[in-house]
């Protein structure tokens, strides 16, 4: 597989060279919005160290992603009021990868509502700004 | 949200009440193909324990389930000589669940050619068979 690439966008946001709207941080991961959401709230869980995708991440990261991920789907229920809850996790290019530091997306559904078509929309940035609240508020009470 | 449903059919095929082309298991997973795969491969990897989905789910249940996801991806890229792998996982009807015992599809793609529909036609009992043995294969040796 090729190798981890320490210029990805997402390795910038851990690194603090690029902004983001961060929703949750722990030691070992990180959970910011989508700036181009298939729903209100869609979020991206990323483990801190680096891993390109599920073929190469360590498992102990694997598991607490994962573990993260839950707690965003309950908060993403909460706080949007939502009716289910949407995840996805691609790898490599022909599953639908585009930015190589492995991520899940949790993505709050509402019945009848199809999901935006992926890396469709550009947010507003109050839009993510009041959706990153929303959810931080609801991990808070959770 | 929703008790869980003793009699889902993932429930039957854990009680051996249904078949299933099973790929792998343990003490607390298992992973069996999908009989409407969306590309050759396509497998479910579920807890054993009841679960509705990834809001119910008890955190060191899905942590092993997203580590035996990983095992079944790599094994997938071998087996199927895959370019990429594609997982979904779908919490309640909103978010495209439809069997409500919690599940996790990993699916082996390849450069250019489209998923099918979800559920949209029934493999070859042949054809499962033998993506089972290929999956089973390939973990054995990893």
């Amino acid at each position: 597989m090729t190798a981890y690439d320490q210029n990805n966008i997402f390795a910038k946001i851990l690194r603090g060279e690029l902004p983001a709207h961060r929703v949750y941080e722990d030691d070992n991961a990180l959970a910011f919005l989508d700036i181009m959401p298939r729903a209100p709230g869609h979020t991206l869980i990323i483990p801190k160290n680096p891993a390109r995708n599920l073929l190469d991440v360590a498992p102990a990261d694997l598991a607490h992603v994962a573990q993260v991920s839950q707690r965003i789907a309950r908060a993403g229920m909460k706080a949007f009021a939502a009716d289910g809850i949407t995840v996805q996790q691609f790898n490599e290019s022909a599953g639908g990868q585009v930015v190589f530091h492995l991520h899940v997306h949790v993505i709050p559904r509402h019945d009848g509502i199809a999901m935006k078509p992926p890396a469709s929309v550009m947010a507003k940035p109050e839009e993510l700004t009041e959706a990153a609240e929303k959810l931080r508020a609801a991990l808070k009470d959770a």
